[in-house]
């Protein structure tokens, strides 16, 4: 494992330290857990206490705080913990446990192009006129489709399904047993059916009954930017013509469920258990809190930011900052949910001033 | 690829066509994207202009389109355009890039039955005495377990997951990442537990504590019918000791979660993310909008139609249109969706109201 | 198969029997599906009629049942039907396709330490330093990654991800597919965004726009104590210094989503397609209902017990019993359903109250 210095470090980060700058450091750790060649992670007073539980010598702290006092021989400062964090990590990160080059059990089509410095695990499938960019690492018991392209620098988990004439760009990483290009769910009836009068009337009128479906198939793809990435278990479904989109920089959780001719902007973020119904199109820099929902063919507006488990019903205009069910803007949906706690105090009050008004009438 | 004449393509879908019938097609893309070779899918007037900018020879149109000013050479003319996009893209539909015959690196068990003309990929596992129809394409990664038996002409996208003891009728088509007959989530407590004091009291009163958790085993089956389709890792669970049923005709979307002992009808359509609890039963023909939630115990009668997000907590008659949580019809969903977005404003001018009548009261 | 005499099933039931005690039985069964060989499991009077139109010769019966009338020839008598179908179960519990040994195709590093009796099958792979306990059984297609503890018993279906250094007690059992220690979903814009602002104003100022992210690594990892399962899909996310915590005896269902460095405590049930955001706790014995959320950095109490569907949005203290979104108490929020439905009309007719006093004063 490589050692990093506490000078070095405190330097990539932009940053200032004290103390011993030549100390060596394997690894990056909570405070308590620290070991005598971890740097603690303790950016913030709190963390103050679970220091003296831990070994570490050197420690990244918040501004200002007093090392020596701490028991610690080094300490780096930063003003912003999180990003630091991503440097930080990022310096620590260990690599994916996988072998330069191609295992020999790994089923590759001939006509599949392969980069250079690829490394290729045990059980992976790529099929025919697949293109996979320099730098790539496969991880185990991944199946990459006939005809797609994955740029350079991916890494993709073990047990990722990507099927057919899929376009990724650079630096793509995806969790464990994600799936890109699942078919749409898209079905239609012979006849007219009751879906479809629900849609016209609102569901005032309902007189068709569903026959059985026929498919329509997806036969477009699924095009994805460069640096995104999708979490474990995430499906993002094919287009059905044209192009299921997935902009530059944007990040998908897990279990999120992404659906046909979808077009995400750049540099949103899906938060886990998210779904996006088919046709449907958000801007950039939308993010959507955990268990969101946002109905078929609808736009939600750049820079949409919505609180965990809220379902967009409608079309939203950009910049607003929305929650619940139907989503509101958050002050109105807090508000509203204040109200919603006290109604049934509101209703038994409302009835009885009614009664004593009436009353009141009576005696007149 | 197989091509297609303009002239053949239109008395398959039975509808009229015009033009230079013999032009040969390749492929179905959306009118922007369609190169010489591809039928343009423009349906709606409002593809007019996005076809000008492909170079498509041959268009799909919307009725009484003037196919020569939108500088076509041929067009076909449909009046239910959802159903000719099923027929169409069948015809196009790429088959999945998979070869003939048994992958060598694929584990069969000798017991196992292979029908005729079935596609083995590359790493599958198929348990003691499984069936497997003619036509079967079962690609990568699949692993199907002991006794299971799996209909003519079943398409299996990579990483499916049998289990045990399932049936499985005709044309089945299973997603990326499906789970057919994982065990049930089901388990006991050796006393009487809190939930059970909950569910008995409607949470009035819980004076038990739960205590350590003993399995029940699934020993049933999962039993699926013709024409079923289950998508992108989606789950559906054993029965413990009878049968959990999918219907014939019934297609289930991505990340939908069954429970063990459901039962549901023929021709329903479940969507993205939706799940159904333990033992509940659905009629035939109903449709759950993306994120429904069913509870357990529970019957949603024949053709009822529930929109995105909606939670039935308790049994539904058939053919009722239902929205929200908890589930109202739609009519009234949508009346109490905008009741509430007034509710803070209406306690306010309730509360003025209220004052200013106490005060009138006063001053009697 | 194993057969198993009605006196010996009684005895290791500690419950009664009556009738032929020395009838063998192959496995248990639904009452209108047992043959001859299976013991009909009918523990409630509603079954007396599915009986008889199966071929069961014994029976688990409901305390008090009239065995001969009901046709059978021997009869067992339980008083906890539930606790019984566990120990019942358990007994006739097919065991999974897998044969011992370790199956040539597995790709096993030299490093790894496999203990006494495992059985590991096709396409398993594990990494460098792996350490899998007496007993295991590792089914088809699943990857355990560097560094890797598995206590002894585990029991791992197809497909199951394990990444690196996560460690795992007694008696495991994961579900196909599952997911532990994907990397957490934790992102940081070089300069504060707008999610920070969101957070900070509850939505009221957003002058920021999102930038790009960094990612924050997850250095951190898994544990889970003894006796724990993971559900078909489930996803675990790895810490980013520190531990993500699953409790002794906790038991997760199917497509649930438990974020980075959350901690959950013992015994604790969580139902299927739940979410719990990152760095949340969960005390002992919680449980959730299926698609319910919890949302990052709160603590859920001891005993908390929560209806299906629904939403933390803060901390919890412990033993309430709670449902709806957001999280009020279940009587409370039973209330204010009602409420809810009948708000409609409320509003009118206080509008219409309203009115009538309004004329009335005007008459003054």
């Amino acid at each position: 494992m490589a050692r990093h210095r506490v000078d070095d470090i405190a330097a990539a980060l932009g940053v200032r330290w004290e103390g011993d700058g030549g100390i060596e450091l394997a690894r990056a750790a909570a405070p308590a857990d620290a070991t005598e060649d971890a740097l603690a992670v303790a950016m913030d007073p709190a963390y103050a206490e679970a220091l003296g539980r831990g070994a570490a010598r050197a420690a990244i702290l918040w501004d200002g705080a007093d090392w020596r006092a701490l028991g610690l021989e080094a300490a780096i400062f930063v003003t912003r913990p999180r990003y630091a964090m991503a440097q930080l990590t990022d310096r620590f990160a260990p690599r994916p446990d996988l072998a330069a080059g191609i295992h020999p059990s790994a089923v590759i089509d001939p006509s599949a192009r392969i980069g250079n410095d690829v490394a290729i695990a045990p059980f992976v499938v790529v099929g025919e006129g697949a293109v996979i960019g320099d730098g790539a690492r496969i991880m185990s018991h991944t199946s990459i489709a006939a005809g797609t392209e994955i740029g350079a620098g991916a890494l993709l988990h073990p047990g990722v399904r990507i099927g057919p004439r899929v376009r990724i760009g650079a630096r793509f990483i995806a969790q464990p047993n994600a799936v890109i290009a699942a078919d749409g769910f898209s079905f239609v009836t012979p006849e007219p059916g009751a879906i479809e009068q629900v849609r016209a009337t609102l569901g005032a009128e309902v007189t068709q009954r569903q026959s059985s479906y026929a498919r329509i198939h997806s036969l477009g793809r699924v095009v994805i930017g460069d640096d995104v990435e999708i979490g474990a278990g995430s499906c993002i479904d094919q287009a059905t013509l044209a192009e299921t989109v997935i902009g530059d920089g944007t990040k998908i959780d897990n279990l999120v469920q992404i659906g046909h001719n979808v077009q995400i902007g750049r540099d949103c973020l899906i938060c886990g258990q998210s779904g996006i119904a088919g046709s449907t199109r958000l801007g950039d820099r939308v993010v959507l809190g955990g268990q969101s929902g946002v109905t078929d063919h609808v736009e939600i507006g750049d820079d949409v930011i919505a609180g965990g488990g809220t379902l967009f019903r409608t079309s939203q205009p950009a910049g607003r900052v929305m929650l619940g069910d139907p989503a509101m803007s958050m002050q109105q949906s807090i508000e509203t949910y204040k109200a919603l706690r006290r109604l049934p105090r509101f209703m038994r009050q409302m009835a009885e001033f009614k009664k004593s008004v009436s009353k009141t009438g009576d005696t007149d």
